[in-house]
């Protein structure tokens, strides 16, 4: 991919228009159980070959299709690198922390000096010996009580204000929200039969932090220590926002997010995307689409349920997804948006009930493509397709070229 | 691409004759008007698909085609880095400043210390304020009687020499040839309202080009002061020749250009070719290969007007100009050159009306090729062919390779 700065030179503010409709873990894989075993054979389909897909497939006759890698060749990515490959980002140069992440994955808006931290519940012997990292998986009443308990005894350490928020079982995160804080190392010694770590200065900056956070594991000890099961408290990642530059500054735009779970728009917030509101159907995602249509110039569409149908090895209800979209494809088209991209952000084989790294199909529809013919919107036709096999952070050059949105480089 | 310090361990001198044909701007975007109002369908032909070009087709089925991308995907290039990377260089690495361009673009022969600017005749208030940055786009009559004034009063400012040449409207060359002068800023402030800036000397070695510069700038002021509109200079891109390693010196070649623009003779120097006499005609061109072909071993044979017509949005003439290359594919032939590549620097897409970022046809054909059977050399059939779609940077080696040029890497 070309450098930022340079792809930031090049860049002009235009009133076309790009949508990104990235359908969650769309890829997958065959399935070949009753064919052959479970053995691979020519029969098999991918839950979007499966799919009946009569508008995905008529709009690949006249785009361009290619296949992208989210990473690299083999690798299986987690949602934010694969997100930020999509936005034009290089993932490997701008890392996001465990505990920005889950922040963002719990809907809060983090600001720039903020100090995110995962936490887990955690249990401790007379000693102070961890002997369980996971509090027994405390259900998810108890650690909102134990979560509250907290919050109403601790407001702030030093000039610091302290956040704490449940996330599932026994896992919570807390923002420490000040001047002059910093990245500091964990308190999880990552294994039980040891001691919580204490926080240690290893550069110059993180004195603060330090003590903070020191402080707060002291306070949380002696808050809990009656507690049963969660009488400690185990921080990891403990991270800022990372300072990327936003789409708005890199390319230009103004964009904007449609998404129904909180990770995805903290993920687009990160960019500098506003947050549209939009319900919690994907049908209330199109219409938001529709309504905001003319206040932004790039707009990205997040379908979540292909990706969790796909953890859920579900591949029945995968495909009913990606059927419910390809329902909505025309009313999408009928907006007439100058560039359309229809992409994933990685894999989600029902086989793998998990991410895979498999090629993403990518489908680019704009007046300034050279149509390859392709018949069906599918992985393995979109491997055989105009733009070939590409990396995924080269997607949004690709968009805003197509958009008249990027300058000559050079003369 | 493998670095050059690798490549020019690999390079051996041998007898064999590799023939580079650049097609400008070969590539192009389906004309759909007719077919569906403009909107992308199945029916759209390229400018190089519309072409009746039965040589390249019929070379095209014994040969090894491919797509290349000239810088990066989405990236439309000018035709200095596309180019350079046709001709093995980093494009990302080896940048041409504006001033030398220029110079290369009107036909100036530029030495390694030469420092090069570019010139606008502007109009200045009494205030020395910049009140048209363009003279009121002088003719290009006045241009070359204001530019014969200065040269005729300023030919030397302390030892160092200097040769203004006019373009094109109020646009000027302008060379110092001296000892020890080094890049500086730009003198022109890019907007009206504001004084042509001072140079200042921003790091060690600009004392003396900064001296000299602001010297001109200030005698040309005086010279100039009773033109009613081209009473200042504004001088952009002011830099000297990039070091880059010659052919000779990486790869071991003997190379030679024939091309009519005087651009892409400036480049091919600027990589150490030898500029061969040729007339003005794709006839010409042909001619001089012939003539020159038993003295040099690596020939770059530039067709300049595909693009001058894409440019231009002239589908039809752009297509003439491919069918008249073409016709030319059975003389080149008959040469037997061991290596021939037939390839475009960048699409230049009537519909456009200027360069794009598509990917360029590339044919392919020596003695140790896998012919790919692809029936057409056109964009879409080359995406599909043996080599896939690669960074026009891979072209030099693969073109060295097929001649047995380059040894084993490691052991």
């Amino acid at each position: 991919m070309i450098p930022e700065a340079e792809i930031k030179k090049l860049s002009i503010k235009t009133d076309s228009k790009i949508v990104l409709l990235v359908i969650d873990g769309l890829g997958g894989l065959p399935a070949y159980a009753e064919a052959s075993a479970g053995r691979p054979d020519t029969n098999g389909k991918t839950e979007l070959e499966a799919a009946h897909t009569p508008n995905l497939d008529k709009l690949a006759r006249r785009a361009v299709c290619g296949a992208t890698i989210p990473i690299s060749y083999g690798i299986t990515p987690g949602s934010a690198p694969a997100h930020l490959s999509l936005f034009g980002y290089d993932p490997l140069k701008h890392e996001i922390g465990r505990g920005v992440l889950e922040a963002l994955g719990i809907g809060l808006e983090l600001a720039a000096q903020d100090l995110a931290a995962r936490g887990n519940f955690a249990t401790m012997d007379k000693e102070g010996i961890i002997i369980d990292r996971r509090a027994g998986r405390i259900s998810d009443e108890e650690n909102k009580r134990i979560c509250e308990l907290l919050q109403n005894r601790i407001k702030q350490i030093e000039d610091v204000h302290v956040l704490i928020k449940p996330g599932k079982e026994h896992r919570f995160v807390i923002l420490f929200r000040g001047e002059d804080l910093s990245e500091v190392n964990d308190t999880d010694p990552q294994k039980t039969g040891e001691r919580t770590r204490k926080i240690e200065v290893s550069r110059a900056g993180q004195e603060k932090s330090a003590r903070i956070v020191n402080e707060f594991v002291h306070l949380a000890n002696e808050i809990l220590k009656d507690e049963p099961k969660a009488n400690t408290v185990l921080l990891r990642g403990i991270c800022k926002y990372p300072a990327i530059p936003s789409m708005k500054e890199l390319f230009k735009l103004k964009p904007a997010a449609i998404a129904t779970y909180p990770m995805y728009c903290g993920l687009a917030r990160l960019v500098g995307m506003e947050i549209l509101d939009s319900g919690l159907t994907i049908e209330d995602e199109f219409r938001a689409l529709k309504k905001n249509f003319s206040a932004y110039d790039f707009f990205y569409l997040h379908i979540k349920k292909t990706d969790s149908y796909g953890e859920d090895g579900n591949r029945k209800n995968k495909i009913k997804i990606i059927e419910e979209v390809d329902r909505f494809i025309l009313q999408l088209l009928e907006l007439n948006p100058d560039v359309l991209a229809i992409t994933a952000d990685h894999s989600t084989p029902a086989l793998l009930k998990g991410h895979s790294w498999h090629p993403n199909p990518f489908l680019l529809y704009s007046k300034f493509i050279r149509v390859d013919g392709l018949k069906k919107f599918s992985e393995r036709e979109c491997v055989k397709g105009g733009l070939g096999i590409f990396s995924a952070t080269e997607a949004m050059p690709l968009m805003l070229a197509n958009a008249l949105k990027l300058r000559k480089w050079g003369a």
